[in-house]
């Protein structure tokens, strides 16, 4: 074994921090650590956190993991948000607060960017989730925004999805319903001191009341994550939300879907590679131009490139 | 010339239709329609309306596209924004209002959902646009939630893209900063008549001077869409700013851009459609039973589909 592998078994920051800038650089190391190591993952639990700017997730997301830490329990926190301070993105007084626990020996905190176009935002985070799943954490916790549709499919690799909102959102609620709303397995109505707590809560009961009956009805928790109020119930419904996936089997439907989505989005990362390279050449200029030129369209060109992609012609 | 090509160059509504539809379900015909027509495309104006939920986005373009209607444009809309009233996301009121653009001969309106997952939100988008442009619509609006990447990617193919704020929105300026401020060429602080705007407009335009000297510096314009207040000053910069992308020569870089883009989607599509095909059968299924148990890791598998694809084994 490796000494960067023997080090992320034993949870090394350093060797988990390499192993996940492989992830997002250089896919081919980052699949063979994986590879080799892949029979030591699967015990760490996911927990997606999600909700739109604003709203206090990372606050949360800190909260929910000081309580977990303090129970003796691994972390890992991958945060795809650019709005999420433990990225860097938001105000300072955040950012210095993250601090206790980016220097506690039992959690690692990582902020992947949006650099990538060659597969959005999720270039690397299913990978880097796995990674922290091999190197031994008890829980990984990922945070992004619940707007756009990327977003949406890296919370689907959670186990538990959290849904963070705030009074205040008014007719948001309906808003955000539209496709998003339908992931959440807890709902968290945080800044709940504000004014208009109590009717984003009824209004979000009332919306899972119209819903068709499930198993698994989402509770509806209130919180203040800034004075650590309702962090406990949210915890104890991530709890039994994991032993109702467990009981009814769903646990391993989630899990074979998370693998299924690792598969898909490595099989693209790799196709993309071989289609953006075939772009960058000169002869994929010149076909650019006649396009400019409408002697041709981008579709001919389009369908050119896919069978020379298929035909592996230089 | 086929039935349907003829009368999607007169803007016939229902043609429109058609091709977008297939656009979205079957884009071999929708290919086939723009390689035949694609000649007569390139006239229409592309612009990008974007921002945060509940800033007030389709209001803005409603305004916006009346006074161009009034003038005698012909304008297509496409939402992409799960959170708009144009796709019937939002409040009743909302939707009431836009019901005049609805059924103005000179204007068509989609929306398109976010139910793909052959390639999430953008699925159909391009065509859909290069669409209503050979349609001869003189102005296509894209109007897009600016939160999320794969959002950013739709918008990317606008000419000029407006990003749409609100009053109140207070450090979260800061973070929306990262990674989708830079892509706006105009901003609208809407809502100006709320408490705050001015404070808003500072903000903004602190931050934009505080960023590298560029040739076009984005203007910043306070509005009142609900009262129809600031909408001519937002058309004028959107004019200043096309001049500016002609005289520049930007215009043909952002077309070139577009059409890069519309190819590499295209191109995407293709292959992925291989891809879910052969994770659609039972030899796929039994991998995944092997993944589950351990018997196997998911790159493995990957690395294994990605040659089926190449080779087309069967």
């Amino acid at each position: 074994m490796m000494e960067l592998e023997k080090l992320l078994l034993n949870r090394d920051k350093r060797a988990i921090a390499r192993a996940i800038t492989y992830a997002e650089d250089d896919e081919e190391k980052a699949r063979e650590i994986i590879r080799k190591l892949y029979k030591r993952s699967g015990n760490a639990y996911i927990v997606g956190i999600t909700g739109p700017p604003g709203v206090g997730k990372s606050t949360l997301t800190d909260r929910l993991v000081k309580n977990l830490v303090e129970e003796g329990k691994k972390i890992g926190i991958i945060a795809v948000d650019p709005t999420s301070p433990f990225t860097g993105g938001s105000i300072l007084g955040d950012r210095i607060r993250m601090q206790d626990l980016t220097t506690h020996p039992n959690v690692y905190i990582r902020s992947m960017g949006t650099r990538g176009h060659l597969g959005g935002l999720s270039k690397g985070t299913y990978m880097a989730v796995r990674i922290l799943d091999i190197a031994g954490m008890d829980y990984v916790f990922v945070e992004t925004v619940g707007v756009g549709q990327s977003e949406v499919d890296i919370i689907k690799i959670a186990d538990t999805v959290v849904m963070v909102l705030a009074p205040g959102l008014g007719d948001d609620i309906q808003a955000i319903k539209a496709g998003i709303m339908e992931i959440a397995d807890v709902f968290v109505v945080n800044k709940s001191d504000r004014e208009g707590a109590d009717k984003t809560v009824l209004e979000l009961n009332m919306m899972l009341d119209l819903d068709m009956p499930k198993e698994w009805r989402p509770p509806v928790v209130k919180a203040v994550a800034q004075e650590g109020k309702g962090i406990g119930e949210v915890l104890e419904k991530i709890h039994s939300h994991k032993e109702y996936l467990i009981s009814s089997g769903q646990l391993e439907e989630r899990r074979k879907n998370r693998i299924k989505m690792e598969i898909t989005e490595s099989v693209k990362n790799k196709l993309m590679k071989d289609v953006f390279a075939k772009m960058g050449n000169e002869e994929f200029d010149q076909k650019i131009q006649k396009v400019m030129a409408k002697e041709i369209d981008p579709y001919t060109v389009a369908e050119a490139l896919y069978r020379q992609i298929l035909e592996r012609r230089e």
